[in-house]
């Protein structure tokens, strides 16, 4: 069981996250702007860029394992999170972004790059950006989409079915044999709750496992120059939008004044 | 857009609406326990029940139109409340319950009334409660169901795709377009989020249609005594379900206190 001192914990593991983020976006962009190395082979910047690609991973993988910790204390603030806005909370999928979104951002950058650099691709110029997926790669992210949207709508009836159980037993009997309107502190109904946030600790766990394979298959497919220019919008998008939520909340006079 | 006060309208529709779900049960359990008076006739007890099922079903109707209202304002707060208990919101679909979460208490109240009444069946007393349900009741329901969570499963795909919409076009573009690691408040962003946000006032209006459909077809498939009988019972979860939330969420040191 949680105490208020789980609260500042959970509180401060957003916050190093958000700071982890911003962290992490200063040193991809700064990759992505440097100008290449003349004595760098073409190779040497490819382990470089497949490295730092690897350590955002891993700082992914701590904050998930950190979290998930927290929530096997006190599981159900990470479905309805206050370190949050109210914005970024209506945007929640068990917990998190859904994985799905990552592999639409994929698409929306891959547009949006053959767009602005159509020309220079025909004078035969490459970058090597999102905006030059091969058939391979295509086929590869798509495959990918295809078993993450399955993946996803398993979890969400998972969650489905234990949000349905609360209208059975024991609950149930409760509400049914009880004759009057105010219902005491029932130890049966704290036991079947209890039992209710032990399954949505599983499904916290599960959905961030499927948050990561989804972001290390996504790598994977990737060249390390791509993953490194996805990352970093990724990141963009992540901290563009709590930003955005935090001054909605502030003008709507909610938290975080 | 929304102010404080417009927070303080949303608390205070809720509060309202728990106060209304009180004054409904007690209302309820009085005509479910009070003796069936000699002088009224089982026709006349039906109509009378049917008028307080009636009532029961307007209660609901208002508080869905005014929520809606104030939802046009800003929705977001809908489907994360800050007047819910943390454990209530981790239960929420759609800013509310999930319709099929009554069918399910149905099922679960007619097994526990047939079970607790086998004996006096077997004697041939009849109640005509929820544990009496006739094969065509059961076959309707089981109907209801299955019409209810194909409806379901289409608002959540359209809620999937909503959410996933936030990676695309235009906030793509600004996190493609943008090289810094600070993006300054952006028209277009705000713009998208606004877009968004209608698009939620939308299926908020959706979801509220289907509970309301949903409980109406119910009560018309049951008896007007079991659907008193099941009224009382629905609320009683509701309210004990609030009741146990904010006593978690004080035992953590959170909202409420």
């Amino acid at each position: 069981m949680a105490s208020s001192s789980d609260q500042v914990r959970e509180h401060s593991c957003f916050q190093e996250w958000i700071a982890q983020q911003e962290c992490d976006l200063s040193e991809l962009l700064h990759y992505m702007e440097a100008p290449a190395n003349s004595d760098e082979t073409s190779a040497a910047r490819e382990v470089c860029l497949r490295q730092l690609v690897d350590k955002n991973i891993r700082h992914f993988q701590a904050y998930s394992e950190k979290r998930i910790r927290l929530a096997r204390d006190d599981v159900s603030p990470f479905f309805s999170p206050t370190w949050c806005s109210i914005f970024e909370n209506s945007l929640l999928w068990l917990g998190g972004c859904r994985p799905t979104l990552l592999i639409r951002l994929v698409y929306a950058l891959c547009g949006l790059q053959i767009e602005s650099q159509l020309d220079k691709f025909l004078e035969g110029i490459r970058t090597g950006n999102l905006g030059e997926l091969s058939a391979r790669q295509l086929s590869l992210i798509n495959d990918l989409q295809g078993r993450t949207i399955k993946e996803e709508g398993r979890l969400s009836s998972c969650v489905a079915s234990l949000q349905e159980k609360i209208g059975d037993q024991p609950i149930a009997t409760i509400v049914n044999e009880s004759s009057s309107e105010f219902l005491e502190p029932n130890a049966k109904v704290d036991e079947a709750l209890d039992e209710h946030e032990q399954s949505m600790v599983s499904m916290l766990e599960e959905a961030d496992r499927l948050r990561m394979k989804t972001l290390k298959e996504l790598m994977n497919i990737l060249t390390p120059l791509q993953a490194v220019n996805f990352l970093a919008a990724s990141k963009k998008l992540h901290l563009c939008v709590h930003a955005c939520g935090k001054r909605r909340d502030r003008f709507h006079g909610r938290r975080g004044k």
